[in-house]
């Protein structure tokens, strides 16, 4: 047991800077982390331009072997130094760290180049990880909470919108037919998308009059019930800015749930020290 | 009578699995029902596409087939297990059943097929039926009623687009004559609302300066009045949202100025009986 | 006196049929010219489509003498049951409504097609009328109150947009320059308020990489601004629906439940010592 | 000491007209100011269209001469009248002031059109300066404070956003390749952002059913997160609408300015018909 306890607390430091952010420590190694996926996402960028990667194809290898290398030792020293290294491996963020250390060493026992590609975009799955590392921003919770509120009313909207999509994409079908680029329902019901959410691309465009009658109406729709979704959330984050707001009129203060221990009662201020109930410490 | 008392409740087992959703039967006929009518839009929408259709006709047929048979066994056993059948079949949704029923036996009987591509359409119209299937979502009833009551000021909006389309579709058509592909009024004004409602084709686009102003004028208008539905709907979701939770979400509570008599401490329960930070009874 | 009273009695019911709309006369008149309106802008747009006009040139003639002969009455009618008939003649209403008359006499005076077609669209301003019509709708009032009191916020907004698009717009033709299209700076402007309002039609593009980053720069900068005016105009609407419960604003004090013990009535201010109706000290 | 003197009220004279928009002569400055730029602004404009810059050059150039002569005196005034000169000169609007004077200079010294082109642009970064002069506007600062406030949300907001159209703009590069146009992963992630913001150019579509169906997830994702900004910085309108108009519900009649004839009390409500205060009959 003496033997570990050495390496129990060298391990533990590095637990300590590789998944904690509140050390000076683990603070530089998520900002380290933080431009290095940047760094190989904008890799990533670089190669797909093909004039670029012919002029400085060595310089963006040397600088991909470095990322590679890093997130290699990376993955090693997450693995040593946690606990359950299985339990990592199989989660949400091993795999995105496993498959985007991975295409530069596939790149060496796979051959073809078609493949290739698809594999090196795995890298850019680590973006996910910046999100993780951002996730202090006490910003993104109150987003995060307001959209999550409204997700039911959202997941309605979207499905009533397909619906409309469906419906208005069959009858340009049946209007426009083969000349106008409608030539079949799935494309009609894109095309319907397109104009739905006022993207409009003109790839395709209705020639007839009834057919520019029905885009019209198709427009106004789209045109109107953006609205919808637009006041779903509005509503969700004017009630969170009051709900923040509102210990200012001094009428509400956050409450949890822990019961106090002689009287069973529930909803105590966070800063209580006594149940507000029967007076028993808590 | 006594002969008929078995069959009258076999009925009424029929009518409670196909009318009612609260029963596990009628529950799994729903969901049956459901899944057969994607299946039925999906097969649709691959008839339409000409390459698809050609390699997979006759499996396209045989699952219509299957489709087409079920719809009708369910439109006999609807007719079957209603008391006024008759009402059944004239009312809404036993039109649209009927029509959505109908269009492979028709296939049979009219030959041409332009015709039939319209017929086929028909069986769409059970999207509708999903509609009333997803209804018990209590979600889309708050989105319903903060639609239909700012209905009335959505209509106004409406309306003044279109006067406002009509008026500077017109003033375009003047202005840019025919060579730009404004060769009429009602086509100008297709133009201004694919503008107005910031969609922007392009296959029609001014090509002198005083077009190109006006087009500016149009856009800026249509990029700004898109706040008064918006505005309208989220006024009345805001209304709604805050007449429904108030305090659902159960962490907030009111607490008063009352001070402690004991430790002078502020922010109790209203209904606190004891200070929550001396246990002092209030 | 005595001759004259008659024609006064006849020429107030002319009056009454014309200018008010609350009697069962005058309610039709309003109706009837609602439609006539609806048909003279119909048969403009109509005589605008070439094909169209070849074929039912007769029947179109026609139906513009009956609607011409029609306003052509109504203008007089209008100056005859008047008091001041010159306040009208030159009243915005009345010039709209001699404008919207004349181009049918006038084509038979001039013969220039060219000029034709300008002069003819006046009868496109009666369109103005029917908004006057439609006034009496009692939602209209509230949208307009609710845009006139955001009015300053959203001109200090189109101000800072049109200035956004002038500098990106140049910036844009140093970019660019000729050959993606941006031929001058008022053309890259053009281009600038296309994309930032999300019309985008796509008949100019941005070539160059610089180009097309700062192209994304501008998008995501329109999408990120409508909500401006978006938020501007929903915060009039919730603070008025909140107001049709209350009222405007300035003049609003809080009143209490107390009643009176005089006189029994409700609604003092809350720092009332005596009764606003009786006066009774409270 | 007494030499300067009289200097020094002519300076301070010239401080106030410059620098000061609440006299008459300064106000008038800033309105001269004012137009001037905006002459400015559009001569540069009309330079950058050849047609109208070959026929009318010379009068461009006299103007330009006029223009620049005033600008160049104003800078040199700044200079006079200001105490600490150097401070200016550094400061935000000296450098703007400087570099909107020199082009017509340099346009002697530097010889390729190409380079004035840039140099000739400078000017419009007086626009800067019109900003300056709007801000008096009491509606500026409400905006500014509700956009102010909602920064942090919005740059979280731009920033999911930015990562949204990194991945799919990377798979839409896989799926497309490079027929469609998405010859790279930064074109590709151009169009994305092209997409999400609804914009839609068209100038790159994508042709592949898998292409068009991520197309058609993107549209409807940038459809539903518009709500997303517009929802924050409505909130925070709403907010400060109420701020303005301070109270809460129901509780609120209207009052009057009416004094009491007894004690002079104001504020009685519309109804009353004695004094709250002392009870005298109004």
């Amino acid at each position: 047991m003496k033997e570990f306890k050495p390496q129990a607390k060298w391990k533990k430091k590095l637990h300590e800077v590789i998944y904690e952010a509140d050390t000076p420590a683990g603070k530089s190694f998520d900002i380290l982390l933080f431009i290095l996926i940047i760094i190989s996402v904008i890799l990533v960028m670089l190669e797909s331009i093909d004039e670029f990667d012919e002029h400085y194809h060595k310089t963006l290898l040397t600088l991909e072997w470095i990322v590679t290398i890093f997130f290699t030792l990376e993955y090693i020293a997450r693995l040593i130094s946690i606990k359950k290294p299985l339990k990592y491996v199989f989660s949400f963020y091993g795999i995105i760290d496993f498959l985007s250390t991975i295409p530069l060493y596939l790149s060496y026992i796979l051959a073809g180049s078609q493949v290739l590609l698809a594999v090196r975009a795995f890298r850019l799955l680590r973006i996910f990880r910046i999100l993780k590392l951002v996730k202090f921003m006490g910003e993104a919770s109150q987003l995060q909470s307001a959209l999550r509120a409204s997700r039911a009313k959202i997941a309605v909207f979207i499905y009533v919108v397909l619906i409309l999509s469906v419906i208005m994409g069959t009858l340009m079908y049946i209007v426009e037919g083969d000349d106008s680029g409608f030539t079949s329902i799935p494309k009609s019901i894109y095309w319907t998308i397109v104009t739905l959410t006022t993207v409009g691309y003109g790839d395709i465009a209705p020639q007839t009059n009834l057919g520019q009658f029905l885009a019209t109406v198709i427009m106004v729709l789209g045109y109107g019930i953006i609205a919808v979704p637009t006041g779903i959330v509005t509503a969700e984050f004017t009630k969170n800015t009051k709900d923040n707001t509102s210990d200012d009129d001094g009428f509400l203060v956050h409450v949890n749930t822990q019961a106090c221990p002689s009287c069973s009662v529930e909803g105590h201020r966070d800063d209580a020290t006594h149940c507000y109930n029967c007076g028993h410490p808590l």
